[in-house]
Protein backbone atom coordinates (compact mmCIF):
# COMPACT_ATOMS: atom_id res chain seq x y z
CA UNK A 1 0.00 0.00 0.00
CA UNK A 2 1.44 3.59 -0.57
CA UNK A 3 0.95 5.68 2.06
CA UNK A 4 3.29 8.41 1.38
CA UNK A 5 3.17 10.54 -1.57
CA UNK A 6 6.29 9.72 -3.80
CA UNK A 7 9.05 12.89 -2.82
CA UNK A 8 7.99 12.42 1.16
CA UNK A 9 8.82 8.47 0.67
CA UNK A 10 11.73 9.17 -1.33
CA UNK A 11 13.11 11.20 1.63
CA UNK A 12 11.92 9.39 4.53
CA UNK A 13 14.00 6.26 2.67
CA UNK A 14 17.13 8.58 2.45
CA UNK A 15 16.89 9.35 6.19
CA UNK A 16 16.48 6.00 7.34
CA UNK A 17 20.09 5.22 5.78
CA UNK A 18 21.31 7.26 8.63
CA UNK A 19 22.52 5.72 11.73
CA UNK A 20 19.63 4.62 14.43
CA UNK A 21 17.27 6.56 12.06
CA UNK A 22 14.08 3.69 11.96
CA UNK A 23 11.29 4.90 9.82
CA UNK A 24 9.24 6.56 12.47
CA UNK A 25 12.24 9.02 13.13
CA UNK A 26 13.27 9.07 9.24
CA UNK A 27 9.17 10.57 9.14
CA UNK A 28 9.73 13.05 11.61
CA UNK A 29 12.48 14.29 10.08
CA UNK A 30 11.14 14.40 6.43
CA UNK A 31 7.94 16.56 7.61
CA UNK A 32 10.35 18.48 9.61
CA UNK A 33 12.03 19.35 5.83
CA UNK A 34 8.49 19.66 4.40
CA UNK A 35 7.82 22.05 6.41
CA UNK A 36 11.22 24.02 5.81
CA UNK A 37 11.40 27.24 3.78
CA UNK A 38 12.71 26.70 0.09
CA UNK A 39 15.85 28.60 1.04
CA UNK A 40 16.51 26.64 4.15
CA UNK A 41 15.81 23.37 2.55
CA UNK A 42 18.43 24.64 0.06
CA UNK A 43 21.19 25.19 2.73
CA UNK A 44 20.31 21.88 4.51
CA UNK A 45 21.40 19.95 0.03
CA UNK A 46 24.27 22.09 -0.02
CA UNK A 47 25.69 21.46 3.22
CA UNK A 48 25.37 17.66 2.30
CA UNK A 49 26.69 18.38 -1.30
CA UNK A 50 29.58 20.47 -0.13
CA UNK A 51 31.01 17.85 1.94
CA UNK A 52 31.57 15.40 -0.15
CA UNK A 53 32.99 18.07 -2.73
CA UNK A 54 35.21 19.84 0.33
CA UNK A 55 36.47 17.17 2.26
CA UNK A 56 39.49 14.63 1.67
CA UNK A 57 42.02 13.15 3.62
CA UNK A 58 44.88 14.48 4.74
CA UNK A 59 47.76 13.35 2.70
CA UNK A 60 50.06 12.89 6.24
CA UNK A 61 47.83 12.08 8.83
CA UNK A 62 44.64 10.81 7.41
CA UNK A 63 41.90 13.07 9.28
CA UNK A 64 39.75 14.62 7.50
CA UNK A 65 41.18 18.19 5.66
CA UNK A 66 39.83 20.51 3.24
CA UNK A 67 43.29 20.93 1.20
CA UNK A 68 45.93 18.32 0.93
CA UNK A 69 47.86 18.50 4.29
CA UNK A 70 45.45 19.30 7.43
CA UNK A 71 45.68 22.89 9.48
CA UNK A 72 46.79 20.42 12.40
CA UNK A 73 49.96 19.01 10.50
CA UNK A 74 50.33 22.33 8.57
CA UNK A 75 50.71 24.09 12.65
CA UNK A 76 51.59 21.91 15.33
CA UNK A 77 54.77 19.78 16.51
CA UNK A 78 55.10 16.82 14.31
CA UNK A 79 57.64 15.62 17.16
CA UNK A 80 54.90 13.38 19.03
CA UNK A 81 52.41 11.62 16.82
CA UNK A 82 49.19 10.01 18.46
CA UNK A 83 47.46 7.48 16.65
CA UNK A 84 43.93 6.84 16.24
CA UNK A 85 41.21 4.59 15.03
CA UNK A 86 39.20 7.00 13.34
CA UNK A 87 38.48 10.99 12.28
CA UNK A 88 36.14 11.02 15.21
CA UNK A 89 38.60 10.13 17.98
CA UNK A 90 41.01 12.90 16.62
CA UNK A 91 37.63 14.93 17.53
CA UNK A 92 37.19 13.78 21.03
CA UNK A 93 40.99 14.60 21.75
CA UNK A 94 41.48 18.03 20.37
CA UNK A 95 38.11 18.96 22.50
CA UNK A 96 40.12 18.31 25.37
CA UNK A 97 42.63 21.25 24.47
CA UNK A 98 45.27 19.32 26.01
CA UNK A 99 47.39 17.55 23.40
CA UNK A 100 50.02 19.33 20.81
CA UNK A 101 51.09 17.21 18.44
CA UNK A 102 50.10 16.18 15.28
CA UNK A 103 47.92 12.87 14.60
CA UNK A 104 47.93 9.24 12.85
CA UNK A 105 44.24 7.65 11.67
CA UNK A 106 44.90 4.25 11.22
CA UNK A 107 40.96 4.22 9.92
CA UNK A 108 40.79 0.90 11.50
CA UNK A 109 42.52 -1.68 13.93
CA UNK A 110 43.69 -5.12 13.15
CA UNK A 111 40.65 -7.64 13.19
CA UNK A 112 41.13 -11.08 12.33
CA UNK A 113 37.62 -12.22 13.00
CA UNK A 114 36.88 -9.83 10.37
CA UNK A 115 39.76 -10.66 7.95
CA UNK A 116 41.41 -7.22 8.66
CA UNK A 117 45.07 -6.98 8.91
CA UNK A 118 47.86 -4.74 9.40
CA UNK A 119 48.05 -3.98 5.44
CA UNK A 120 44.32 -3.22 5.49
CA UNK A 121 44.97 -0.08 7.96
CA UNK A 122 46.73 3.06 7.70
CA UNK A 123 50.29 1.18 9.34
CA UNK A 124 52.26 1.56 5.93
CA UNK A 125 51.91 5.71 6.07
CA UNK A 126 52.97 6.27 10.11
CA UNK A 127 56.11 4.15 9.06
CA UNK A 128 56.76 6.42 6.63
CA UNK A 129 56.04 9.19 8.74
CA UNK A 130 58.68 7.92 11.18
CA UNK A 131 61.40 6.68 8.65
CA UNK A 132 61.65 10.84 8.16
CA UNK A 133 63.02 11.17 11.48
CA UNK A 134 62.29 13.77 14.18
CA UNK A 135 59.36 12.23 16.13
CA UNK A 136 60.17 11.52 19.60
CA UNK A 137 56.92 9.85 20.90
CA UNK A 138 54.37 7.99 19.08
CA UNK A 139 51.06 7.99 21.50
CA UNK A 140 48.93 4.73 20.78
CA UNK A 141 45.39 6.03 21.59
CA UNK A 142 43.37 2.90 19.83
CA UNK A 143 40.26 1.59 21.81
CA UNK A 144 40.77 -0.60 24.82
CA UNK A 145 39.44 -2.81 23.46
CA UNK A 146 40.66 -6.09 21.92
CA UNK A 147 41.42 -4.98 18.43
CA UNK A 148 42.28 -1.69 20.01
CA UNK A 149 44.72 -3.49 22.20
CA UNK A 150 46.43 -6.02 19.45
CA UNK A 151 46.82 -2.93 17.55
CA UNK A 152 48.55 -1.11 19.54
CA UNK A 153 50.89 -4.07 20.52
CA UNK A 154 51.52 -4.78 16.73
CA UNK A 155 52.81 -0.87 16.24
CA UNK A 156 54.49 -0.25 19.28
CA UNK A 157 56.11 -4.07 18.41
CA UNK A 158 57.31 -2.42 14.68
CA UNK A 159 58.63 0.82 16.25
CA UNK A 160 61.02 0.05 19.27
CA UNK A 161 63.41 -1.65 17.41
CA UNK A 162 63.59 1.59 15.68
CA UNK A 163 64.43 3.61 19.29
CA UNK A 164 61.00 5.29 19.27
CA UNK A 165 58.83 6.12 22.56
CA UNK A 166 56.50 4.51 22.37
CA UNK A 167 53.40 5.00 24.68
CA UNK A 168 49.74 3.98 25.79
CA UNK A 169 46.55 5.82 27.47
CA UNK A 170 46.45 4.63 31.05
CA UNK A 171 43.19 3.10 31.29
CA UNK A 172 41.65 2.46 35.29
CA UNK A 173 38.32 3.61 36.96
CA UNK A 174 37.04 6.82 35.52
CA UNK A 175 36.68 9.87 37.28
CA UNK A 176 34.03 10.49 38.98
CA UNK A 177 32.78 6.67 39.37
CA UNK A 178 32.04 5.10 42.83
CA UNK A 179 34.38 2.14 43.02
CA UNK A 180 31.23 -0.32 43.86
CA UNK A 181 29.84 0.48 40.04
CA UNK A 182 33.46 0.22 38.87
CA UNK A 183 33.37 -2.69 35.66
CA UNK A 184 35.38 -5.47 36.92
CA UNK A 185 37.84 -5.50 34.15
CA UNK A 186 38.80 -1.50 34.70
CA UNK A 187 38.57 -2.14 38.31
CA UNK A 188 41.39 -4.94 38.10
CA UNK A 189 43.31 -3.27 35.55
CA UNK A 190 43.69 0.01 37.99
CA UNK A 191 44.87 -2.68 40.44
CA UNK A 192 47.78 -3.37 38.26
CA UNK A 193 48.36 -0.15 36.92
CA UNK A 194 48.58 1.09 40.14
CA UNK A 195 50.72 4.03 40.66
CA UNK A 196 53.20 5.00 43.76
CA UNK A 197 52.42 8.60 45.67
CA UNK B 1 38.38 26.11 19.56
CA UNK B 2 38.04 25.31 16.07
CA UNK B 3 37.11 21.58 16.77
CA UNK B 4 35.82 20.74 12.99
CA UNK B 5 36.64 21.53 9.64
CA UNK B 6 34.44 23.83 7.96
CA UNK B 7 31.68 21.83 5.63
CA UNK B 8 31.79 19.17 8.49
CA UNK B 9 30.99 21.56 11.17
CA UNK B 10 28.62 23.18 8.50
CA UNK B 11 26.65 19.67 7.92
CA UNK B 12 26.49 19.01 11.64
CA UNK B 13 24.94 22.25 11.84
CA UNK B 14 22.50 21.65 9.34
CA UNK B 15 21.44 17.85 10.96
CA UNK B 16 21.06 19.57 14.35
CA UNK B 17 18.18 21.44 13.26
CA UNK B 18 16.11 18.44 13.16
CA UNK B 19 13.70 16.95 15.55
CA UNK B 20 15.52 15.27 18.60
CA UNK B 21 19.03 15.18 16.89
CA UNK B 22 21.77 16.52 19.51
CA UNK B 23 25.25 17.77 18.72
CA UNK B 24 26.55 13.86 19.04
CA UNK B 25 23.94 12.77 16.63
CA UNK B 26 24.61 14.95 14.09
CA UNK B 27 27.98 14.50 14.45
CA UNK B 28 27.01 10.54 13.66
CA UNK B 29 24.80 11.69 10.93
CA UNK B 30 27.61 13.60 9.13
CA UNK B 31 30.43 10.83 9.74
CA UNK B 32 27.58 9.20 7.69
CA UNK B 33 27.43 11.32 4.73
CA UNK B 34 31.44 11.28 4.43
CA UNK B 35 31.58 7.87 3.72
CA UNK B 36 28.87 7.56 1.55
CA UNK B 37 29.71 7.55 -1.91
CA UNK B 38 29.71 11.27 -4.07
CA UNK B 39 26.72 10.08 -5.69
CA UNK B 40 24.86 8.60 -2.55
CA UNK B 41 25.43 11.99 -1.39
CA UNK B 42 23.83 13.83 -4.39
CA UNK B 43 20.46 11.31 -4.19
CA UNK B 44 20.16 12.22 -0.80
CA UNK B 45 20.69 15.84 -1.46
CA UNK B 46 18.20 15.72 -4.63
CA UNK B 47 15.74 13.96 -2.52
CA UNK B 48 15.29 17.33 -0.02
CA UNK B 49 15.18 19.64 -2.60
CA UNK B 50 12.72 17.28 -3.98
CA UNK B 51 10.58 17.07 -1.32
CA UNK B 52 10.35 20.95 -0.75
CA UNK B 53 9.82 21.63 -5.31
CA UNK B 54 7.28 18.74 -5.74
CA UNK B 55 4.87 18.40 -2.38
CA UNK B 56 2.25 20.67 -2.02
CA UNK B 57 -0.80 21.06 0.26
CA UNK B 58 -3.66 19.25 -1.52
CA UNK B 59 -6.32 22.75 -2.44
CA UNK B 60 -9.41 20.17 -1.34
CA UNK B 61 -8.33 18.71 2.17
CA UNK B 62 -5.27 20.33 3.55
CA UNK B 63 -2.84 17.06 2.85
CA UNK B 64 0.42 16.62 1.06
CA UNK B 65 -0.09 16.72 -2.48
CA UNK B 66 1.99 16.25 -5.49
CA UNK B 67 -0.71 17.56 -7.42
CA UNK B 68 -2.68 20.45 -6.82
CA UNK B 69 -5.76 18.27 -5.69
CA UNK B 70 -4.40 15.14 -3.59
CA UNK B 71 -4.83 10.92 -5.14
CA UNK B 72 -7.35 10.68 -2.32
CA UNK B 73 -9.59 13.51 -2.86
CA UNK B 74 -9.30 12.21 -6.85
CA UNK B 75 -10.31 8.60 -6.02
CA UNK B 76 -12.45 7.81 -2.78
CA UNK B 77 -15.99 8.50 -1.91
CA UNK B 78 -16.42 12.22 -0.43
CA UNK B 79 -19.99 11.60 1.38
CA UNK B 80 -17.48 10.83 4.53
CA UNK B 81 -14.93 12.71 5.53
CA UNK B 82 -12.13 12.21 8.45
CA UNK B 83 -11.07 15.46 9.88
CA UNK B 84 -7.43 15.26 11.79
CA UNK B 85 -5.12 17.72 13.42
CA UNK B 86 -2.30 17.26 11.03
CA UNK B 87 -0.80 15.24 7.46
CA UNK B 88 0.88 12.77 9.99
CA UNK B 89 -2.82 11.54 11.22
CA UNK B 90 -3.77 10.50 7.39
CA UNK B 91 -0.36 8.21 7.19
CA UNK B 92 -1.70 6.73 10.54
CA UNK B 93 -5.26 6.19 9.39
CA UNK B 94 -3.92 5.12 6.01
CA UNK B 95 -2.02 2.70 7.44
CA UNK B 96 -4.56 0.91 8.85
CA UNK B 97 -6.85 0.09 5.28
CA UNK B 98 -9.89 0.81 6.99
CA UNK B 99 -11.08 3.83 5.82
CA UNK B 100 -12.70 4.59 2.76
CA UNK B 101 -13.49 7.96 2.90
CA UNK B 102 -11.73 11.52 2.07
CA UNK B 103 -9.80 13.47 5.24
CA UNK B 104 -9.84 17.05 6.20
CA UNK B 105 -6.37 18.22 7.62
CA UNK B 106 -6.77 21.68 10.18
CA UNK B 107 -3.66 22.32 10.41
CA UNK B 108 -3.51 22.62 13.89
CA UNK B 109 -6.36 22.77 16.92
CA UNK B 110 -7.97 25.66 18.52
CA UNK B 111 -5.48 25.83 21.55
CA UNK B 112 -6.57 29.87 23.22
CA UNK B 113 -3.45 29.22 25.86
CA UNK B 114 -1.29 29.28 21.98
CA UNK B 115 -3.37 32.04 20.45
CA UNK B 116 -5.04 29.85 18.10
CA UNK B 117 -8.51 30.79 17.58
CA UNK B 118 -10.93 28.71 15.26
CA UNK B 119 -9.82 31.26 12.25
CA UNK B 120 -6.20 30.18 12.78
CA UNK B 121 -7.81 26.72 11.37
CA UNK B 122 -8.88 25.55 8.28
CA UNK B 123 -12.19 25.05 8.99
CA UNK B 124 -13.56 27.82 6.68
CA UNK B 125 -12.79 24.84 4.28
CA UNK B 126 -14.12 21.99 5.82
CA UNK B 127 -17.73 24.12 5.65
CA UNK B 128 -16.41 25.11 2.25
CA UNK B 129 -16.68 21.35 1.23
CA UNK B 130 -19.96 20.83 3.01
CA UNK B 131 -21.72 23.46 1.76
CA UNK B 132 -21.24 21.53 -1.34
CA UNK B 133 -23.38 18.65 -0.20
CA UNK B 134 -22.99 15.30 -1.24
CA UNK B 135 -21.28 14.78 2.47
CA UNK B 136 -23.06 12.44 5.26
CA UNK B 137 -21.09 11.87 7.80
CA UNK B 138 -17.98 14.06 9.36
CA UNK B 139 -15.45 12.11 11.39
CA UNK B 140 -13.86 13.89 14.60
CA UNK B 141 -10.35 12.33 14.57
CA UNK B 142 -8.45 15.12 16.39
CA UNK B 143 -6.66 14.10 19.48
CA UNK B 144 -7.99 13.24 22.57
CA UNK B 145 -6.33 15.65 24.55
CA UNK B 146 -7.97 19.11 25.52
CA UNK B 147 -7.53 21.05 22.36
CA UNK B 148 -8.43 18.06 19.94
CA UNK B 149 -11.46 17.84 22.04
CA UNK B 150 -12.29 21.43 22.25
CA UNK B 151 -11.65 21.70 18.41
CA UNK B 152 -13.93 18.23 17.99
CA UNK B 153 -16.66 19.88 19.96
CA UNK B 154 -16.44 23.45 18.55
CA UNK B 155 -16.75 21.85 14.86
CA UNK B 156 -19.33 19.52 15.73
CA UNK B 157 -21.74 22.26 17.08
CA UNK B 158 -20.94 24.52 13.36
CA UNK B 159 -21.97 20.95 11.62
CA UNK B 160 -24.86 19.82 13.68
CA UNK B 161 -27.48 22.14 12.70
CA UNK B 162 -26.81 21.82 9.11
CA UNK B 163 -28.05 18.22 9.76
CA UNK B 164 -24.37 16.48 9.34
CA UNK B 165 -23.66 13.57 11.66
CA UNK B 166 -20.91 14.43 13.37
CA UNK B 167 -18.69 10.99 15.00
CA UNK B 168 -16.21 10.95 17.27
CA UNK B 169 -13.48 8.33 17.57
CA UNK B 170 -13.98 6.10 20.56
CA UNK B 171 -11.62 6.48 23.31
CA UNK B 172 -11.22 3.71 25.99
CA UNK B 173 -8.87 1.22 27.75
CA UNK B 174 -6.48 0.51 24.84
CA UNK B 175 -6.48 -3.49 23.25
CA UNK B 176 -4.41 -5.90 24.86
CA UNK B 177 -3.40 -3.47 28.47
CA UNK B 178 -4.47 -4.74 31.82
CA UNK B 179 -6.98 -2.53 33.87
CA UNK B 180 -4.53 -2.65 36.50
CA UNK B 181 -2.00 -0.62 34.43
CA UNK B 182 -4.70 1.51 32.34
CA UNK B 183 -4.78 5.26 32.68
CA UNK B 184 -7.18 6.90 35.06
CA UNK B 185 -8.53 9.22 32.49
CA UNK B 186 -8.91 6.48 29.83
CA UNK B 187 -10.40 3.74 32.30
CA UNK B 188 -12.83 6.34 33.51
CA UNK B 189 -13.56 6.64 29.89
CA UNK B 190 -14.34 3.69 29.69
CA UNK B 191 -16.64 2.89 32.14
CA UNK B 192 -19.03 5.94 30.62
CA UNK B 193 -18.87 5.39 27.05
CA UNK B 194 -19.07 1.58 27.94
CA UNK B 195 -21.54 -0.60 25.71
CA UNK B 196 -24.58 -2.80 26.05
CA UNK B 197 -23.27 -7.06 24.85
Amino acid sequence: MKVYIEPIGRLINEFSKLPGVGAKTAQRFAYKVVNMSEEEAKVFADAIINVKKNVHYCKVCGNFSEGDVCEICTHRDSDTICVVKEPKDVIAIEKLNEFNGVYHVLHGTISPLDSIGPNDINIKGLLERISKGGVNEVIMATNPDVEGEATAMYISNLLKPLGIKVTRLAHGIPIGTDLEYADEVSLARAFVDRKTL
